[in-house]
This record gives structure tokens, C-alpha cells and sequence, in this order.
């Protein structure tokens, strides 16, 4: 940690001196309804990207509201200094829904700063941590900056979409027939949690396989009782295949070259995580469990921030109503996925489950796939662009060193910024895994949204140096 | 086989001249839609039990409709013989629902008879085989003893109900009610098949166990990118479960217990069966199979007919619907059967399960069960009342000995009568494997017909001297 350099200070006062406006404008953002996948409410996901055209705008921004074949796209840009390092920041404007709306304590698109019983200040309200809160930390620091320096410390630009949340396909056409207006030395992706108290920048995504998985057998639905054992049953023909994929003793997967070019994290940054991440029984228990499954060696954070996984999403097979009926299915289906990180390439791995499952088939029996998502891992080097500067104004703000950690979900955002605009993505994010995003009573915590401000301001003015 | 008796040749006779007008009453039954378990068909029900109520008061049996909570029961007595051997006769006047109904060449209550390619005559209607065509068979040949030497053989009562298709609850206690009224010596189900050519009695049927299985992991579903491998998954676990629970090498059940007391058919019959019943090539090829799955060491007709089975009859987890959501299941849910045979005890059977399930349970996860059905399996004794002479008398009729055999499924009247009334039952049925019973173009062969009257002409003349 350093000290604050004297150039900033005034810029943090002003920040903190206009914290109740800034959350009054928060507020006003909320109140607008852009659920994304719900289509009553694309005219409210316009008048919102048409909100934040109207405060980028009044803050000097160039800002202009892009249609689409979806929801529009924000696009705007600072021309203060004309020269230097230049950052392009991401975030959503839309929701997710709010079902269900009895769950719900207050309005969720009538904004509330609750106090939680230990006194936390919490802004609830659906989009506050995800992803309007996260948002406006970035459009208020910019606010700080312009009221008190008047030049950005960096060239910024922002692009801020509306289909996040509905898998919208009109993000990567969009940024590829706008390449060349987008590219900048770095992406900063504001759209993750940190970890409480201690500051990150998610530096390692997983990729995905998935796939769908049809076993027919007989070529209809058999008796039970006439045809029972005699008869190959495809559901239990998929349960052998399925539970052959982990190895029991080692929780391992056992596709052969599945780990074939992966790389255990740094034993300094595993001992990092070890301090910072919850452990085990705490990760585990939120969710009622206590026993960790999966690859024996690694703690249940470091399996999803930075192992390859197998899990099914999904089995059906034979009867599966009210009662019973004694039915020999003919056919059963599987939607499994594969989590990869760095070194998987997601061709081999699918290539690699779909061999064993045929190498399992009696000769009988047909298999067919669906493929559903590839992408490999995207991680961040050390080296990338302002990552060390980002880290170490992070460490500033929060008065603790900042860490990079994984993340197990995909955010394909940043492997876009990568692979469309040739830059690596910084993901910074201030909310709380506890946030409930997407769930009833989302909240933000008064101090994400403050010091998350504050973060921004330290980080946009290391940018200027990134080699200091 | 024996020469056919003298007093028998005029009876027989007397059923061969008058098929004609047999058919003709066969497809008057055939005409009432008695669909029992669509409520709009309830009248046809009544309609269908009125019409056998006529037929046996006709023959001047005491014949008479019972009132249940569904739909009636028809009881009928013939009081001809004041005393002597006693048969109670079991049938079923409903029958399937008929869709996909496009898939019939005529309709299904319009009843036709059919010359197949190679000349067999056919009757083709929902119902032919199943059951009224043989419940018909037992009727006429009634009619035939009745015109030619008016008194019955042996004393006769018969019960018809209507709910067999709908798994109705009102037959156990109607027959719990009315036991002193359908005590007999021996019980006459005519509702199975023969094998083409060769007379049949079943004389094993198989019991069975069915369980529903709820596997609870997190207390509810996960975001598989956040929790993936770490947390358990129920739909990994409950394959892992399920797939252990037969040795994959010899295909036996691996729960401990499971083969106590079970014992295999004497050598000579399972060699009779080989010469009468479909190898596995012909069995399997039918559904599109060629691999034999199941236990070792069996054929499949030995696995249905004589052998306990395992199966799965449904399996659910996660996301089952269109496309692919990365979801990480809270629960899981199967419904197994097992098939069991002599000697194994339902209760036993369902301990072991359950108690294998628990055993594969880590400590944080939790089961619940839900059981459906369980019974022990039900077998004719080879010195029941009549089984020998009835095997003679179908040998006589055919032309060929008659075999014993096994029944997959479950027949459960004739535990009932066991149960209840305290006697075995007999099944014999003239019905063929490829009737498509329950499917759309369901036949009954005139032969079946026409020999399976003789057949129960000659049976209840044996039955007078069942020792002899």
C-alpha cells in the first residue's frame, strides 16, 4: 500500500462529499424496470440505456444509443486527453426478473437503503449489485473526476449492453462490426464480486463443454415385467456411463489427456486464497452441505476458481410423473457439461467424452450428441495491461493487499474483449457473493457502492502510468 | 394325449357347428366402447357388464351386476350340479383406450375379421384378445355344454369385472366382502397368452417391489459454474447408486440377500422352454435388440419367466427441457422395480434397497422413499387342484403337451384368489404374444378362439375327475 497521492485527495473528498446525490441517482436508474427477457419490458430497457445516454452525456462524455436486433447498446467515449492509455468499461443495464414477488420485502424496482442488524447499509432492489450499482460506481468516479480535475487521468470509453441477462446474440456481431471503435489497452469488466473486505481482480474464467446425450436402446418403451433385465435399459446404461466419468477415489475425471497441459496455481497464491476465501465448511455450508466432493487435493474454492470440473445438468429417462409404471424405457438423456480452464482445448474434450461414451455402448444401442457451448478458458497474465496497477490502487482503496482469484461461472465478455478486440479484460467487481443477484431482496452494500467509487478514481489515474 | 371321451365329441361338435353365430356375439361385445378408465366411457362399462348379464342369465346361470365405487362387477352362478368340484372363472369386460387412433386400419369398435398373408383369420378390435374375445371363449364354451348335455360338468361361478385396464381398487374387497360366495376349488384366469401352437399354463407369476427414490444434496439448485464438483451432485450420486446395483460382469443384483432362496427351474423345463419359447435372437430382434442384457447364464424368456429382476422405470435431475442450462441439481429421483420369484420376500427385498442406497449416502445428503407396491411372487403348486388334468386336457386339444410357464408381469387376482379365497388359480389363456394388446390393431386369432372354447370344454370335463 502506498499513500494516497496528493492529486487524488481532492477528487476521493468530492466523491465522499456527493455520496447521497450519487446514491439518489442510483436510485432513479433502479426504478426503471429493464427486465431483458421479458419483451413488456423492452421499453423499459430503452428508457434506461437512454438514462445513461443522458448522464454520460451531461458529463461530457460522446455518448450515442446504438439499436440493435435486441435491446440497444450504449456507446460513449471522453476525448479530454487526446493521447495515452485508453480503457473500455463494460457493464449491463439490464435485469434479471423478480419472481418471485412475494419473496420480496420492498418493491424490487422501488429502491430502499435498508440497515442490517450489525448496521450495514444495504441499497435493495433488483439490479442494485447487478449490475446498475456496479455501473454507476464507474459513472460516478468519472462524475468525481470531471467535477474536480475537469481531464480524465486516461482515454475512456464505455459500452454498456441490455441482453446480459437474456443471453442476447447481439453483443459479439455488434463489437465485431465495431472493432476498431472499441479496442482499446485493456477492458475493465465490472460486473463481479470481491471477496468481503478483501478487493480482487478476477484474472482466470473457465470454459465450458456441454452436451446433450441421447441412448436409445429398444425402439420403443417396453413392459417391464416382459422384458425386464432381458432388455438392455437405457437409463441404466446411462447411469454406468455417467458415473464412470469421475473416478470415485480420487474424484478425478477419467477422460483420457482430460488434464492433460492443466497447471496447478502457485502454491503462494493457493496459500492467498486459503486466507481470504471461505473455507470448506463455510463455502459448503450455505448451501446445506459439509462434505466437499469432487477432486480430492483441492479446496472447494480452488476447484471451481481453478480446476476443470464434470457435472450433469441434467438426466431423464422412463417415467417420471405422479405414480409409477412399470415401463422399460426405450430411450434416456443427459445434458453434461465440462468447466475447462487454461490448457483444455474444448475440440479434445469434447471429442474425448463423446469416444467413451460410444466405447461404452453395447452394439445395439445408438448414441446421439447435441453439442451445446465451447469456449476454452480465458485468463489474464500478470503482464496484461494495467493489471498490477489496478491491483495495487485496489490494495489502496481497501487498505488490503488486493488478490486475483478465478471465477467458476463464464462471463463471455472477456474472452470476446480478447479474442474480437485483441486486449486482455480486468475483471473488477465490488459486490458480495451474498448479494442475492438474481434472487429476491438483491441488495448492495452501502460500502461497495462507496469505496467501489472511490476504486475506480484510484484505479482510472493508475492507468495513466501503467508501467509505474 | 388321449383319445377324446365319448360324451365329450357332441359338444365339441356342437361348438365347431355354431362358430358362426359365436363370432357374431364376440363382435356384438366388441361394439361396446368399455374403456374403464375414461370417464366418458362409465355407461359403456355398465352397458358391457348388462350384456354379460344377459348372456349367462340366457344360459341360465344366476347371473348378477354388483355395484362398486367404479365400475360394476358381474357375478354368475350355474347351480346345475348340486355338488361336486367347484371352478371360479376370472375375466375382465373392459379395455384399453385406443390412440394413437390413426394408427388403426379400422375401428377399433368395429370389428372385422382379417385374413393375414399367409390365410390365418383374425378378429381384429380393441378388446378381441383382450379380454373379451377370451372371457367369450369360456362363454361359449358354456353354451356348447349347455345345448347338447344341459348340465355343466362341475359347478361354475364366474367373475367379470370392469376396472382390470384402470388398476381400479374395488375388486380386493368385493372379493374380501363376497369370500364365502367365490370360495371354490380352483380359480380359472383367462387373460395370458399360449406360445404359438403350444398350450400354456402359467404357474409362476413374479412378485414385485417398487421404490421411489428422493436423493436431496444442497437445499437447492446451484449455479454448477460456482459450485461445481465442490458440492455434491444428486444426479451424479444417484447414478453411482443405481449402476451398483447389478455386477456388471455377471449381471446379477449385488444387494446382499437378493438370491436367497431363489432357485431355478428344473433342467427338463428350462429345456422344454427352449424348444417352445423365442431364443433371444427372435425375443429381442422384435424390440430392435440383439445383445442380451441381464443376468448371465439365462436366456431372456428364463430372465422374465423365472428369474428376479432389477429395473429403472424413471429417472429425473436438473434441467430436462428444451436446450442447455448449467444448472447443479438439488435433488435427484428414480423409481425403481424389482421383479421377485419364490422364495424371495418383498419386504426383505425393499430393506436391502433401501439400506444399499443409505450405505452409498454421504453424510450430508439426504433420502427419502416413497414405496409402490409390493408383493411376493405367486406360484401354482404342480398338485394344485386341476393343474394336471387341465395341462392334459389342452394337450389333448392341441394336439401337443402342454407346458408350464412363467409371467413376467403381474397378474395380481391370482394372489388375490391365493390371498382371499384360499386357492390357486389357473391361468390359461389362448391369447398370442403378437396380439397387440393395448396397442392399435389389437386381433385375436379365430383359432384362439375357436380351439380356446373346445379347450375349456375339455377342461371342465377334466376338472369333474381332477385325480383321475
Amino acid at each position: 500500500m502506498t499513500d494516497t497521492p496528493s492529486a487524488l485527495s481532492p477528487v476521493l473528498e468530492q466523491a465522499d462529499r456527493t455520496l447521497d446525490a450519487a446514491v439518489d441517482r442510483l436510485f432513479a436508474f433502479l426504478r426503471i424496470p429493464s427486465i431483458s427477457t421479458q419483451p413488456e419490458h423492452a421499453a423499459d430497457c430503452a428508457r434506461a440505456a437512454k438514462w445513461l445516454h443522458d448522464e454520460l452525456d451531461s458529463l461530457g462524455f460522446d455518448a450515442r444509443i446504438c439499436e440493435t436486433a435486441g435491446h440497444p447498446i450504449l456507446i460513449a467515449h471522453d476525448r479530454t486527453p487526446p493521447e495515452g492509455p485508453h480503457v473500455l468499461f463494460y457493464g449491463h443495464y439490464d435485469v434479471q426478473p423478480v419472481d418471485p414477488l412475494e419473496l420480496w420485502n420492498s418493491g424490487p424496482f422501488e429502491p430502499v437503503m435498508d440497515t442490517a442488524e450489525d448496521g450495514t447499509q444495504r441499497i435493495v432492489a433488483r439490479g442494485a449489485s447487478d449490475d446498475k450499482g456496479q455501473v454507476m460506481t464507474f459513472i460516478e468516479a468519472i462524475r468525481a473526476i470531471r467535477a474536480t480535475q475537469g481531464t480524465m487521468p486516461v482515454r475512456i470509453s464505455l459500452l454498456i449492453e441490455g441482453e446480459e441477462e437474456c443471453g442476447g446474440p447481439n453483443l459479439v456481431p455488434f463489437m465485431e462490426a465495431h472493432r476498431e471503435e472499441l479496442r482499446a489497452d485493456v477492458g475493465l469488466i465490472c460486473d463481479t464480486a470481491m471477496l468481503p473486505g478483501v478487493p480482487a481482480i478476477t484474472t482466470a474464467l473457465r470454459g465450458m463443454v456441454g452436451e446433450e446425450v441421447h441412448l436409445r436402446c429398444a425402439r420403443r418403451d417396453l413392459h417391464s415385467g416382459v422384458y425386464g433385465n432381458a432388455a438392455r435399459n437405457p437409463a441404466e446404461l446411462l447411469c454406468q456411463i455417467l458415473s464412470s466419468i469421475r473416478d470415485p477415489e480420487t474424484g478425478r475425471v477419467t477422460l483420457p489427456g482430460f488434464y492433460a497441459g492443466v497447471q496447478a496455481p502457485p502454491q503462494a497464491l493457493r496459500e492467498r486464497w486459503r486466507e481470504i476465501a471461505p473455507d470448506d465448511a463455510t463455502f459448503l455450508g450455505e448451501v446445506g452441505l459439509s462434505v466437499p466432493a469432487g477432486e480430492k487435493g483441492y479446496t472447494a474454492i480452488e476447484q471451481t476458481w481453478c480446476r476443470p470440473s464434470f457435472e450433469i445438468n441434467g438426466i431423464s429417462s422412463g417415467y417420471t410423473g405422479e405414480g409409477f409404471k412399470t415401463v422399460l424405457p426405450g430411450e434416456a438423456v443427459a445434458k453434461v457439461s465440462f468447466r475447462l480452464v487454461a490448457g483444455q482445448d474444448p475440440v479434445r474434450i469434447r471429442q474425448a467424452f463423446c469416444s467413451h461414451v460410444r466405447s461404452m455402448l453395447p452394439e445395439d444401442c445408438t448414441v446421439t450428441f447435441a453439442q451445446a457451448g465451447g469456449s476454452p478458458a480465458c485468463t489474464v497474465p500478470e503482464q496484461a495491461f494495467g493489471l498490477q496497477p489496478a491491483l495495487a490502487a485496489l490494495g489502496d482503496e481497501w487498505g488490503t493487499p488486493a488478490v486475483t482469484i478465478g471465477c467458476g461461472g463464464s462471463i463471455p465478455v472477456a474472452g470476446d474483449m480478447q479474442r474480437i478486440l485483441g486486449m486482455s479484460a480486468l475483471l473488477v467487481g465490488f459486490a458480495l457473493d451474498d448479494d442475492r443477484a438474481h434472487s429476491p431482496n438483491e441488495k448492495y452494500e452501502l460500502t461497495s457502492f462507496h469505496k467501489g467509487i472511490r476504486s475506480w478514481v484510484r484505479i482510472l489515474h493508475a492507468m495513466a502510468t501503467p508501467d509505474a
